[in-house]
This record gives C-alpha cells, structure tokens and sequence, in this order.
C-alpha cells in the first residue's frame, strides 16, 4: 500500500476509556487515524441508533494525520455520522474497541463495540472488534498490542470478503501466557438471568438485571474454548443472519392453504 | 396441545400501538396471553439492554387468561422482565408485533421488535416477529389477520428448530392482492444515508439522519423480492453470527508468526 491508509477507530465504552485509547495509539502507528467516539459508555446498546434526539458532533482534536470527535450517539450512530459527515474518504479499514469485557459466544448481541464493526462491514469496510475479558479500565492492555497490531495488518493488507468483519476476543493473561490466536466459530452460550427487586424511597418497585454468563456448547472450535485455554479467539461474522438449514424444513409446513 | 398455550407478547412501537393491539387480539383466539411492551416507542433500539437505569413494570390488566404490563425499556428488557418476573411458566410461543414498517433485508439489524424475537429463541422459546409494509399507524390490519394466525398455529403446533426463530414480513395490500406465503432468505440491502445538517438557535450544528433503502439483491428467494410480488415473507432467523464460509480462508493467514 503506498498512501497510508486511513483508519476509522470507534467504541462503546465512550471516548475516555483506556481500550479505545491504546486502540488508537496503535492504530497511529499504522496509518492516518480519525476517531469519532461516543461522548458516554454506550455498552449494552448493541445495533441501536438515534431518531427522536439530534445527534451533535464535537470536534476534540485536528491535526495532519489524525481527527477525533466525539458524539452524543450510539456507536453505530458514530460510525454512521464519521463515514458520512467527518470523512472525506472511504476509510481502509474501522476497527472498534478495545472492549472492557468479552464479546464471545452470544454476548456479540448485546454490543455496541461490535454493532459498530457490523455497521462498517455493511458499508462494505473491512472491520475489526476488539475485546479484552477484563471489565476494569485499570487492565493492562501491553501484553496484547502487538497481536492487535498483527490482525490489523492482515486486514489491511488482505482485507475481509464481502459480509464478513472479525470479532477478536483476547484472554486477560500476561503476555508469556498467551498462546497464540484461533481462527473458531461463535460458542453456544446464555445469560442465566435475574432481576434484583428493591423498594425505593417512594414504596415502588424497581429492578436491576444481573446474571451470570454460562457455556452450553462442548465443541473445541469455539470462541469460549479458544480463551480458556489463553488463546485470543478470531470469529468471522456476517450480518446475514438467516438460518439456511432451516428453510428447506419450513417449506414442508401448511401454510398457503 | 390440550392446554391452552401460553402466548407471550411485545414490540418495539409501544403498548399503545395498533400492530400491537391487533396482534393481541388474534393471540387471545389461539392461548392465555401475557403482553411486556414497552411504555413508549422503542423502534431503532435493537438488541439494547438497560443498565444503567432501573427497570419499572406498570400492571395494565390483570385477568384469568390475560395479562398485560407496561416497562420503561427496551423491547429485550421487556423479554427478560417478562420471563423472569412476570411469568410463573414457560410460554409456549412468543411473538413481536405488529411493527408499523418493514423488518426485511438488513432492516432486521436496527429493529426492536426483531431483537424481542430473537431474545425469545436465545431463550429456548419457539418466537415469530411481524411486520407491515406500511408506517402510518391507521393501516388497516384486517388482511394479514389470518396470515398471523396459521403461521402461529403453525409454531404452536410444530415448534421451531433450536436457535431459529421467525422473521415475518406482510405486504401492505388488500386482501385480494396478497399472492400467498414465501419462505426465504433475507435480501442483500443497504441504506443509502444522509445526515440532514442544521443549526440551533444558539448557533450550534446537530444533525438528524435520514436515508431510503435500496435493494443490491437480484436474487428471486429473497424477502424483498417475496414483497415486492405481493407474497407474505418468512425468513429463518438465527443468533449464531458466524461466517462458516469464512474460517477456512481466514487459517490460511499469516498469524501466529
């Protein structure tokens, strides 16, 4: 690649989190980067987007090489006012994290960090998430740099087919554990959920959703698998979300009658 | 089935809305039926989850075989708020619904109601969304009545396969035009959009977007091609995002180097 090649770099965690940070200090090394975060952590908003509230945008720096802005929205709105309002060119790759916390097995739903990827890769950008499997913003993000750097240059240099972007998960381990990388599929998993009821000030009800995340898939090509045993995972993943197997099955019912 | 099933019910426009109303009342002929929906319109919020504030369940009716809650969240919250609190059993179906608008092609992604489906099929649930072509909230519901109905005797009384839930898309025609029931795969779409740019009376920018879908699908076993022919589409959904077709290629890359 002769030009450098411009870089879109987004997240869910908001602008100030330590994993988008590193993200762009390592994508500065890589080519032109500009940014275009949310202005608040955004997680659990997955492919949502804004339609009764004006998005702002907030430009925070401009320079030679490197823009960053922020943006009241949701990720996939970031991603949406960054291709179409801040850039002047088709980016060569977007890339979305670091995620504080796992975007393995189903958990990819909820994301925002991922809808953001999803988002590009139906722009037809070759995109990245990134996520590390430890939710404090103290984690310390150096031991998987260089494997972040490693993907990315692939991508760059390869690109992605049409459809599909990556969803890297990287186990939280020092750089010495760390395995190596497993190209594997989405881990059957769910959420074992409850709601904590309390009482408020006033006598009413009201609810907090906790649960707790549990495998239900034995398979070793998986996602889940792969961090366990301290490998960073590499999903591919596609917006096309129709269960093919199961079309020939529906044709055999009575509808139509 | 000699009792009657347990229907539940949401979807992403809000309790108040006619595709919603229409889609309960066709539910009371076929079970017991609990509706969650949300209090206000959720449309665009996806999969997204609360958790940043607390959930509140507001009881409408509550009567032997029927029952309805209002909640302050998303379509998703809805579902586990319904399942976890409201529900003493495992409903036998769930269903989300009537969405004023089409979730066909990549429409899925944005869609609320889509996000309540598929939330019902992570959790083992058999689970149908439909859609109308048709926004305005006066559309005349009455033609698809018996379309919704056989397609979830259909579910009731076959089930669906593990991890697959229905997308289901109706025409807005009258009765005489509709053609008949397609089952089929999500179309190849994108939206081509724009950010509408304005100015504050205080003199700040904010943007509002907008766009028109458009079809980059000549494929004839699509959804959109199935509504476009005036046929009612059913595409198998599933929440497993993995790129099969990719894995293979991406192993051939040079990493772990």
């Amino acid at each position: 690649m002769k030009r450098k090649p411009v870089i879109f770099v987004t997240n869910d965690d908001g602008l100030h989190a330590p994993g988008l940070r590193k993200l762009i200090e390592i994508m500065r090394s890589l080519g032109t980067v500009v940014v275009v975060a949310p202005d608040k952590p955004q997680s659990g908003t997955a492919h949502g987007i804004t339609i009764n509230v004006p998005l702002r945008l907030k430009t925070i720096v401009k320079e030679p090489g490197y823009e960053e802005y922020s943006c009241n929205g949701t990720p996939v709105d970031c991603v949406k006012l960054g291709f179409r309002v801040v850039l002047k060119v088709r980016p060569d790759m977007l890339v979305s994290g670091v995620n504080h916390g796992s975007n393995a097995s189903i958990n990819i739903i909820y994301s925002g960090t991922m809808a953001g990827v999803l988002e590009g890769a139906m722009a037809g950008i070759p995109s990245i998430g990134f996520s590390i499997l430890n939710y404090s913003h103290d984690v310390n993000l150096e031991p998987c740099a260089k494997y972040i750097k490693q993907i990315s240059e692939n991508v760059l240099n390869l690109g992605l087919p049409a459809g599909v972007c990556l969803n890297v998960n990287i186990p939280y381990a020092p750089e010495s554990a760390i395995q190596g990388i497993h190209i594997c599929k989405q881990a059957g998993g769910t959420w074992q959920e409850d709601f904590d009821e309390r009482i408020d000030p006033g006598g009413r009800k009201y609810y907090w959703l906790k649960g707790i995340f549990v495998k239900i898939d034995d398979a070793q090509d998986t996602d889940e698998y792969a961090l366990e045993h301290n490998f960073i995972s590499i999903v591919p993943v596609q917006f096309d979300f129709t269960a093919q197997q199961a079309i020939a099955l529906l044709k055999t019912w009575p509808l139509n009658v």
